[in-house]
């Protein structure tokens, strides 16, 4: 087993007996042996080599970009000071190669495509502080992503608009304030038929996805590298801007198996169609490159371009056009914390719903299943010990409790099979929106510090060190973010109605069609005994 | 607190976490703090001063009557050597003083029934082996009641049949075999209005049930310790050819709690309607005595006469007349291991299906129906999030979401009280099955002891030791015996299918409302989401 991943525990979790689960404590470092148990759990061993489930949230993983996340949360966490850790490509590399043992890539091959990206251009940036002469303090995290080539938010404060006009992103006002500009056809894409391709004659293998938008009903074949690369390409460019949720993760073991390439084909099939549905991502080049794919040659090509785009991080905020008056500061602040808050209280009640459904999850494909066949061959033993009294007309209690411990057998099985029929949308929608959400802390943290340098240039404008000129065109990109974030907090409220009412409709009738069955099965189970 | 109670454990038990049970291990002794939680468990507390619920299957509870059978099943166990242990009167009450300080009689009284009860009988049957003449060995155990008067079987094996013909008990030849000769009008008697009395100037407290028999339709009151006398009564009288299911339990605390007085109702409703259902037993006199209680004089007088009553134990075999042919000896040997085979694995299906249920039970009314309200607040919490959102029309989901989180809410309230309503019958018909079925194998000890009597008795004919006519008489009481237990066994397989079959429907009929329930209410939930 070469690829092997390790796990850290994150809170205590103390397994219930006799569900094979496994009893962790905070700190302890754990070997994943699945990840594609489902419900929120995952298999792994301990340090004793016991093993057993443990939910999912309570882990910390340790893939590829867990690292990656877990440096960049460190300089997130820093920034508060101001100080921003840049890291090089020489650094990065020392990074992987820490994991590059315990983890491999999607596909098992490395460095095939990190080779030809440009990570160079960090080092332009470094001196961006100096470079702009201000407070002399970075109060931005450069977002959370190590390729991040975007300049600090003053950059944007002050900088003059792009001459290129093509990216701009008009915000209109509608009757729920404002918004962004939606396209007349929506676009969605169609993911299926995965395949198993290798390369390196066969040394190197890896699932191939069908990719098949609807706007030119042309399937390109994708990778999960590929996706993975379009994340990063979204999240260096609008990141600071707009929730881009992860991708499902890397896989370690058993990539190849059936059940996990439907559940990842899945999962970034939701991906797809949430980036497809939002009108600014959809619309953007680097997207419309990847559903555009024609071969690996044109593919490396619009790679290079897309990765040399200047146009990312806080100065994607200089492309908004809101079409309505200037907002005052006030009122850009007061939406910053309602923002804020929302979005905190609905991350707490999506946790607290995957808690309970990770709990139920196990119950109902555990425990109960467990006890209703129990329930079922009990009925049946006792049927057949009745039916060995040999006493006259014993079968017309016999037949009928055999028939009633059958159905509890039956009942038993679509108890087990049902989560996956209800619960697992319900989930999985929640998932998303605990991954939507998670975006949001930093696109506020960004919108905040933005807010904070104002306020700072308004005392700088009182002592004369900045120009009432200068003072005006921070007031006016300001507003222009705070109409991006309206845009997308209303793009999102719109998007969590539509899901919302979508999955509790889809559970709900799921649960009706499962308890009606029951009801019915023990209707005719009913049926079978004699009246007396 | 005078009135406490201990119970040995007998198995060891594990405490799901969270579920407020008490893990104990075999050989502990536990105080008991609640006997009424229901579901087959009880409420106890150990050394270390710890509480929580133990199965009531896997606890030894020393009541009075269970010192009474302690002492009784080490008789029992010993007699297959032969020995039988008397008991006098001041062994009784040694035993009883044993238990005096921990255990109370039912209605806080001890001796002013005792007293009057003669127990000196005994003495004149101390010598029973030497009057018979026979082997020399006991080879029946005298029951398992310290208070039987029986002779051993061999009395009854050699007796002259009783001149009095009025206690005759007929077996007829009906399709399924050797049956009881059955009443035209089945008697039946409706236990209701408990009420609490006192007398010694209130001292004393009992509970007083009303108890009317469909035949004369007059009420009577009649206290647990008088149930017990009965019971004690037709131990003694018929144990060894009939099984006579135990009363409920003595209760220690709580026992004049309203829940406690419902549910001892109910069980000696459940006893009283199985002995007016038994020919054999709704038909003696010491039975009748108790339907016609007039005044404790004439009671007490009654009583008197019973206690005297010389049939009683094996020497019942005598009054058995059966209009078929006599048996041969294999055939008798032959249906008595089947009926043994039939008792004994209908105990264990029995008591499997009473522990799954007690699982199921505590499941039900515990982690189950917590989770379906945690899912019902996280719904509710949810949709208070989404109000705060303030985004126009967010009231056409948020409104079917808390409606959908109430219907979880109630049908978690739903799913804990269903036990109470299907559950529990299916529980309470199998114990006392349970109960029935413990009494089979002393009926059918006493009648493999007979068998094997009269197997020693042909080779004692052989060496001359024996009269022929002695061994014919003997032969012809063992048919008897064998007829008697295949009328018994009649009684029971018929009885045994006509409650199962009434429980099962019951069971079924009422989780077929059960589900239903649960899916007219999504039903409802589900129509409160507007269609997308």
């Amino acid at each position: 087993h070469r690829n092997t991943s390790t796990a850290q525990v994150l809170y205590n979790f103390t397994a219930e007996p006799g569900n094979n689960e496994l009893s962790v404590r905070e700190g302890e470092t754990l070997t994943i042996l699945n990840r594609t148990v489902g419900g929120g759990w995952i298999e792994a061993q301990n340090s004793r080599g016991q093993t057993g489930l443990v939910p999912e949230d309570y882990l910390q993983v340790s893939t590829v970009r867990s690292v990656g996340w877990f440096c960049v949360q460190s300089v997130t966490e820093s920034n508060e000071l101001g100080d921003v850790i840049y890291m090089d490509k020489a650094a990065v590399k020392i990074i992987f190669n820490l994991s590059a043992e315990a983890v491999e890539d999607d596909d098992g091959e490395w460095d095939d495509d990190w080779d030809d990206q440009s990570v160079s251009s960090y080092h332009g940036n470094n001196q961006v502080d100096e470079d702009t002469g201000a407070s002399g303090r970075i109060i931005l995290c450069l977002c959370r992503f190590p390729f991040s080539k975007g300049p600090n938010p003053e950059v944007f404060l002050l900088a003059k608009p792009p001459s290129n006009s093509r990216d701009r992103l008009p915000v209109y006002m509608a009757e729920v304030g404002p918004v962004w500009l939606y396209p007349t056809s929506p676009l969605d894409c169609v993911i299926a038929d995965p395949k198993k391709e290798s390369k390196l004659y066969g040394l190197k293998s890896f699932i191939e996805y069908q990719v098949t938008p609807n706007t030119t009903n042309r399937p390109v074949n994708h990778r999960y590298k590929h996706f993975d690369w379009l994340y990063e390409r979204l999240m260096a460019k609008f990141g600071s801007a707009l929730p881009i949720p992860s991708l499902p993760d890397k896989q370690v073991t058993g990539r190849f198996e059936e059940d996990f390439i439907r559940m990842r084909m899945e999962q970034l099939q939701a991906w797809m169609s949430r980036m497809c549905r939002h009108p600014v991502v959809s619309q953007s080049e680097v997207f419309q490159l990847f559903l555009a794919y024609k071969d690996e040659k044109e593919w490396k090509a619009g790679k290079r371009t897309a990765e040399k785009d200047e146009m990312v991080g806080p100065i994607i905020f200089s492309l908004i056009e809101p079409e309505a008056a200037e907002l005052d500061a006030a009122q850009v602040e007061h939406r910053c914390e309602h923002y804020s808050r929302f979005t905190k209280s609905m991350d707490e009640g999506v946790r607290e719903l995957l808690n309970v459904g990770h709990t139920h999850w196990k119950r109902c494909t555990g425990p109960l299943p467990k006890e209703y066949e129990r329930i079922g061959r009990a009925f049946r033993n006792l049927s057949t010990v009745f039916n060995s009294s040999k006493y006259p007309g014993e079968e017309t209690l016999t037949d009928a409790l055999t028939a009633a411990g059958k159905t509890y057998e039956e009942i038993a099985h679509i108890i087990k099979q049902q989560p996956q029929n209800d619960l697992h949308f319900l989930l999985e929608t929640n998932s998303e929106y605990k991954g939507l959400l998670g975006c949001f802390p930093e696109i506020i943290a960004v919108h905040k510090a933005a807010v904070e340098k104002v306020k700072e240039a308004e005392r700088l404008v009182s002592a004369g060190k900045i120009s009432n000129s200068d003072r005006k065109c921070m007031n006016h990109r300001i507003s222009c973010m705070s109409y991006s974030l309206q845009a997308e907090m209303n793009h999102f409220h719109s998007n969590r109605i539509y899901d919302y009412t979508r999955v509790m409709q889809l559970y709900l009738e799921r649960q009706v069609i499962f308890y009606q069955q029951i009801a019915d099965k023990l209707r005719a189970a009913l049926s079978q005994f004699t009246t007396l």
